[in-house]
């Protein structure tokens, strides 16, 4: 084919949409710590940026959507953009800005796995930890989803990464959690949110990166880019009135309830964007506010110190919306149809594939977490903890 | 026509920028309002933004673009998004998307009108409210002047909204602040912003979206786009200079006066973005910093609590766009001539567009909100409203 | 040549990315001075962007386009926008969008400039300094690589402002800061940033606007757009990696320090960014985050009040990427082919170009800069600087 240059256009903005969603996460989390964490929890954000950006150049990206290997891993000929061309090729955008594409994809994945770890990982740790994850972890799973891997093979959809980086990072960072352990004083002292604008201003810049992220999955900029916009908006925000709605039947709707129960609905349509239609977002939506709200209060009734809800919110969240996907389907707005049209098979495939990812990233991630703690050690020392990420690790702070 | 893919990766492109003028509107409020209402001011908008999504989707986007009836109001056609199609159709741009785009138009209007409320609003009330407002103002207005509506026919020009979006939250902001009353204490207490750079914050999230805005309303990818891109930013340009130079006489140039400005030469540049030239823009902008200022200044002098002066900056900058376009459209930019060309008619035109917008938003406003005040009470209690709205609404609130 | 509606979107597009980044220079400096001055520092960054904005329809842009004089300056033909047409002509976008596009850039460079006179600084001086200093300084660079000047009919290549954004200001912050002398208590008393997330606020907005900078420089929406945007962010990540690991080396590692090399990495790749390809991009951000790191430590051990470093960021890391523009061009990118190919008549060239651009903005910056202080003093005085320039120039302060 020729290149088109409006779907290269779009797809160069929505890369730039992307990118936010990144620092997006650092603020987002960073508002929900207390004060002495909040830079250390928006320079984990960055560090995954920079340090996920240098390896999908060097060989992140040619593991991902190299040549298969096995329906499990891509090989090493794209390693440092080896035989990447400039030219589209046989598609209608050049390749080399589908690598860039995809990269702002594996950052935001592991930006999203700190909530794990939050005020009191330790910096080096989390760079090798980073490191080691995004090439064992998240690699593999983007190649099985989209890069030629089995699930790929399969006919299992995710359109724009409900398994490749909402299980991944929230069942993840469910297993990271396990093996970091509590905060100190965890579920013994309040925890108070400590800037809640900074997390509406995470919100924000999440979900506007979003729409880059579902519409920009289209990879053209034509009526399908414009459905997958529209029912990325309809999911979240409906997300947003039902998890404000249960909430308040509790107590007072908070504001922070309302944007997660936003990005719980962003999280939920990601795999389905480009397979269903606006009705369909309605439920998904609403689904997922409730049930990540719920998984949230299961979480805390637990005692786990999973700090900032990404198993609830991406983990559950990612895998509703996988299941979701296979189940609405539509032939009116993408070449699949799902459960509710008689296609059992979608279901099952869908299902295979969000389980698989579950538990390979449980798995594989646990004993990640495992193996760099015995090394290293994941946390910080006591002192350190007491005294705050910021100072501890980065020698800085915010006077009062 | 056949899709245009250029013009389409614009409108999506834009479409998003548009998406964080509502979030921008609520930390542009939320740093002038006092701190203990910051929290509140931001979930405003958010709200704003998620209850216009579902209705919009659901029932306003037919009322607003469906076949017309009587020149006042859409049918229900396209309401769930049944005959909306992906295919461009006649177009050069996919429906769907055009839903999505007018979406973020219609949020980040109701997010406007919420300057009236601030600091005293009831979170229940203002649901109601927002949901009946946006039904039966907002969407006859998009009706009137972009859906076939009678001032469309008429020939009223109205570029991006400058009777649909600033006239119809401008003026009805006065009405509402006339129902809700004045916060207690104001007049006689200093009610000073709490967070200058949050309010410089929002007003960079307002001038970015303001791009998308007036620009994809071309909904083309070319010189009009162009043309509309250059003229927004000379008149917004041009207004803050000429807001910080009228309050230079009486005092320092306050950043918030520069903004303010700012803002109001983008709100009298948006009904007039594709009609009219740079020079124009240049008269536009500077009239609008100095009349909204001066409006601003009224506002206080008569003790009329319209808090965040929507009324002063989108109603009367709006209003004063909207004769602009009149007076200085030529057909230089696009096929349509104002006064100054001797075109007398398209003045009156407009003028009739515009205070028909007056008139209508002022008193459905004012009525709608006399009625769920008598039934459901707009305000909070007085506790509530010393406490503040973080805490007595949403159960929150910024630690020390 | 006909347009190309997709290069328009990704321009139009593109534009409103780099219009972000003069408010965030502003978000960028402000985090790092103290409160007193947060809102001093935004302020300037803003209204550098409408002073620039109104400048650049008036004159600038037809002094940096315009028809060649001589090599050193344009003409007057596009004076008030005149001549400047909304059909692409022989381009393929058109023409009055290619002034919206150039004008973020001018405002940024000014913007960038305000480092040098941080915490002291007069508005009214400040107003006259930047008027002059976007005419006389600003101007002239752009004709002369862009414009048809002698550094562009020399071969130079600058891709996206590495002399004309980043030398300029840079090096005229040198000047300035030489001229306007060090802040009271400079190099007594600790001067702590006052708020590190909003600098790194700054940074996210600086690092996607830069998206738009160097990838929209291409002008088309194309793999040579692609291509920009990944060694963009490359040599980001690797240049915030290196300054992290270089400071790593003698303390703790500060985000402060991260961010700061990752906008030394984009600096250093702005004006190569068409030209090389990824493997050189992680050489050259390498590189700058290793020397902007050195040259900030020199600066602060010459006890020189640059204060918050344009020159070692924008002056040096310009200067390395001028250079490394000759050194690492390659003919798999674009046409042009560097030192390392055999071609020194291309490192000459630049060299040429970028040490003309250093004397220049140099000498000229030390020039006006003395000028306006003789006739009307560039810094506050005394008791104004104590109390902060929130308050003495705005007439504005965060309350506690």
């Amino acid at each position: 084919m020729v290149l088109d240059s409006g779907a290269t256009a779009w797809i160069l903005a929505a890369t730039a949409l992307v990118f936010v969603m990144t620092p997006g996460v650092g603020f987002f989390y960073g508002g929900m710590v207390r004060r002495k964490n909040f830079i250390s929890m928006i320079a984990l954000s960055f560090l995954a940026f920079a340090l996920v950006s240098v390896q999908w150049v060097i060989c992140g990206y040619s593991l991902a959507f190299g040549p298969d290997i096995s329906g499990f891993i891509g090989n090493l000929d794209y390693v440092l953009m080896n035989n990447v061309s400039m030219d589209a090729g046989d598609l209608i955008y050049p390749p080399i800005l589908f690598v860039m594409w995809q990269l702002v994809f594996a950052t935001v994945t592991l930006a999203i796995l700190t909530s794990a770890c939050a005020e009191r990982v330790k910096l080096s740790s989390f760079i090798v930890l980073g490191l080691l994850w995004t090439t064992l972890v998240y690699d593999p799973l983007a190649h099985w989803a989209w890069g030629g891997g089995w699930a790929m093979t399969l006919g299992s959809l995710d359109f724009a990464g409900g398994t490749v980086v909402h299980i991944s990072s929230g069942f993840g960072a469910l297993a990271l959690a396990l093996v970091i352990g509590k905060r100190i004083g965890f579920g013994k002292y309040a925890m108070e949110p400590h800037n809640i604008p900074m997390t509406l201003l995470g919100a924000t810049m999440l979900w506007f990166g979003w729409f880059g992220f579902n519409s920009g999955s289209a990879l053209t900029a034509d009526g399908l880019a414009g459905s997958a916009f529209l029912v990325t908006n309809t999911a979240a925000a409906i997300g947003a009135l039902a998890w404000l709605g249960a909430s308040w039947i509790h107590g007072k709707p908070s504001s922070l309830g309302m944007v997660s129960g936003g990005i719980a609905g962003l999280v939920a349509i990601t795999p389905a964007a480009g397979f269903v239609d606006t009705k369909a977002a309605l439920v998904i939506g609403a689904v997922a506010g409730v049930l990540c709200y719920g998984c949230m209060l299961l979480r805390i009734g637990r005692g786990l110190d999973e700090s900032l809800d990404a198993w609830a919110i991406h983990g559950m969240g990612g895998l509703w919306g996988a299941l979701a996907t296979g189940i609405f389907a539509t032939a009116a707005v993408n070449k699949y149809t799902g459960l509710i049209y008689g296609n059992v098979d979608q279901f099952i495939h869908n299902a295979m594939g969000a389980f698989a990812a579950v538990a390979y990233a449980f798995v594989v991630t646990y004993i990640l977490a495992t193996i760099v703690d015995k090394i290293m050690g994941l946390r910080v020392s006591e002192d350190e903890e007491y005294v705050g990420l910021d100072i501890s690790q980065h020698g800085e702070r915010i006077p009062n």
